[in-house]
C-alpha cells in the first residue's frame, strides 16, 4: 500500500450486502480511525411501525461479524419465532425480520421516537457491537427511494422484497432528497484534508449509490475533490452478483456491462478509476477511452481474504490515480 | 348448572395470570357467545416504543392455549433471541419480551399508531388466535397504575417487574382514570338484560380489579346490578397464589386473609358471594357476617379440569344468589 493510503482517510460509499463485503475488507486494511463508511438510506422504510435501515444494518452486521453468510442477509444464529407469531396474528409478513435483527429496529425506532438523530443512534449501535470504523447514514433526513415501474410507482422495499423486483423499471425518484442534508460524518470525511480515497463499493448504481450522490451539494463537492473516486463494478460478466442492478440496466435500455457502469458514473465526472473482474478484462480499453483508469482483478468476494485483498488493491489503485473531475 | 347460568351472559373481570386461568375455565363452561372477559389495562405501558398490555395478553394467550405453563407467563415455545440482541445493543432489557410475544406488541402498537382502538385491535387479535369468547380491555383510554411506595411513585411495571415488588406500598393511583370511558364490550355486557353473573377472577384487588371498578360510572352501574357479583379470593391460606397481593395487604395494614378481600369489595357493596379455598374454611362465618355468601371449594387451579370445575362452581354459586347492593 502506498504511504497515502496508509495514513490518509478513506471514505466508502455503500449500499447493502455487496457494499458490506468490501467494507469488511476496508476495515481490516485501513485503520479504524481512518475509515468512514457512508450508507445509503434511500432503502429505509417504516414497517410495522418500526424504522428499518437495511443498508446500515447490512454494513453493521458485516463489520460486527454477525452476518449470516449462507442466507446472504440478516444476522447469523437467527430465529423466526417473531415472524411465525406475526403471521398467526394476520400481520404483514412479506418482509422477513429475524428475532435478533428485530432488536436493532426496535432500539433504533425507540431512539428516533425520542428525537435522537440516525447518525448518533448508528454510532451508539456500532459502539455496542464493537465496530471500530465510523459507519454513518448518508443523511439524518428521510429520503425514500421510489421505483417507477411499468406497473406504477413502488416504495423501494415493496419493489425489492414484496414484489421481488419483478415489475420492469422505468426510473427512480428519491423523495425528500431536495431538503436532505448530508450527515456530519459524511461531510467531515469529504472535507477532511487527509482524505486520500473515495471508494464506491460494488453496490447498485441506481438505488444504492445514486441516492448518496443526489444529496444536495454532494456532486459539486465531489467535483472539487482532491482524492480520487474508485468504484468496484457491481456488474461482473454481464450479471449483478446480487440484486437487480443488471435487470434494471436492461430495463433502462443500457447494456449490462461494467463499461456501462463506468459510463454511468464518468458521464457525471464522478469516477477516476474502475475495478473490474478478470471476466470483464475485454472492456478495459473501452473504459480507459472514457478517461477512467482500470484495475482488472478478482472482484468476487467469498472469503475474508478476498475482501481484504480487494480492499487493498482498491486503495493501492486509488493511491496511484490523479483525480479527473 | 342452573338454567340461568346456562343461557345468560357472564361477565368476567380479570387481571393477568390468575384471572386468565379462571377465564379458561369459564370459556369451557359458558358458551363462547355468552362470555365477555374484561381485562385491566392499568398495567399497560409503553416500553421500547411499543404498547404492551400484559393482562390482555395473559388472557388471550391462555384462551388460545398458547401460554407457557411452566414459566407462568408469556407464550409457550418461546425464544429469547430478541432480548439477547437487545442486551448486546445496550437496550433496556429488564422487561423480558419473548420473540413470539413481541409479535403481539408490534402488531398492536402498529394498529394503535394508525388510530385503531384497543377494543377493535383486541377483537382482531382474538379472531386471529381463534379465541371465541369476547375479550376486551376495560377501556380504550390510557389508564396507568402508579404504585405509591415508601421510596416514591413507580409506574406499575417498574414496581412489578423491574423492582420485583420490593418497595413497600403506601397506595395506588390510576392516572387517566377520570376521563377514561368503559369499552363498548364492557358497557354492553353490563347493560345486557341477559347478564346473569359477574365474576371477579382471582386477581389482585388493588391493581387488577380496582382499576376496572374505578372507571367513571362503573361502581354506580354495578350498584344497580341485577346479576350477582361473585369473586374468587386471590388470597389462599394467607398467601397470594401469584403476585404481590398479600405483600400489598400487609404493607397497607390489612390482614392477609380472604376475609379482608371480602371486606374490601363488600365495603363498597361490590360483592354478593366469595369463593374461598378449603384452607380458609374457618373464615366462612366471618365473611357471611359481612352479608356476603360463601362457597368453600378448591380454588387452586392447576389442571384444565381444575379451571373448568371452579368455573362451573362459580356459576352455579352465582345462580343461587340474590344481588345485595
Amino acid at each position: 500500500m502506498t504511504g497515502g493510503a496508509a495514513t490518509g482517510r478513506v471514505l466508502a460509499l455503500s449500499g447493502g450486502v455487496g457494499g458490506a463485503k468490501l467494507a469488511v475488507g476496508l476495515a481490516r486494511v485501513v485503520g479504524a480511525e481512518r475509515l468512514t463508511v457512508v450508507c445509503n438510506t434511500g432503502d429505509d422504510f417504516e414497517h410495522l411501525g418500526l424504522h428499518i435501515s437495511p443498508d446500515l444494518d447490512s454494513v453493521m452486521y458485516a463489520l460486527a461479524d454477525k452476518s449470516d453468510a449462507e442466507r446472504g442477509w440478516g444476522r447469523a444464529d437467527e430465529g423466526w419465532r417473531f415472524m411465525e407469531a406475526l403471521g398467526e396474528l394476520g400481520g404483514e409478513d412479506w418482509f422477513r425480520l429475524g428475532d435478533r435483527d428485530l432488536a436493532t429496529h426496535v432500539e433504533r425506532s425507540r431512539r428516533l421516537g425520542m428525537g435522537e438523530a440516525l447518525t448518533e443512534i448508528t454510532e451508539e449501535l456500532c459502539r455496542a457491537l464493537g465496530i471500530l470504523p465510523r459507519v454513518a447514514p448518508m443523511t439524518n433526513d428521510p429520503v425514500r427511494t421510489v421505483v417507477v415501474t411499468e406497473s406504477g410507482e413502488l416504495a423501494f422495499q415493496h419493489y425489492f422484497v414484496r414484489d421481488r423486483c419483478v415489475p420492469a423499471v422505468r426510473g427512480f425518484r428519491f423523495d425528500g432528497i431536495a431538503t436532505a442534508r448530508p450527515s456530519a460524518p459524511f461531510s467531515e470525511a469529504l472535507d477532511d484534508p487527509a482524505l486520500t480515497a473515495i471508494i464506491i463499493c460494488p453496490s447498485n448504481p441506481f438505488v444504492s449509490v445514486d441516492p448518496i450522490f443526489a444529496l444536495p451539494g454532494i456532486e459539486q463537492r465531489l467535483g472539487g475533490r482532491r482524492a480520487p473516486i474508485v468504484a468496484v463494478s457491481p456488474i461482473v460478466g454481464g450479471q449483478a452478483l446480487k440484486g437487480p442492478a443488471a435487470k434494471m440496466m436492461a430495463e433502462l435500455g443500457m447494456p449490462q456491462t461494467a463499461l456501462e457502469v463506468a459510463r454511468y458514473y464518468a458521464g457525471r465526472r464522478l469516477l477516476d478509476g474502475l475495478v473490474i473482474d478478470h471476466l470483464d478484462a475485454g472492456l478495459e480499453t473501452a473504459i480507459r477511452d472514457l478517461g477512467v483508469a482500470v484495475l482488472v482483478t478478482q472482484t468476487v468476494m467469498t472469503s475474508v481474504e478476498d475482501k481484504t485483498t480487494l480492499a487493498t488493491e482498491c486503495l493501492v489503485f486509488a493511491a496511484g490515480l490523479e483525480t479527473t473531475p
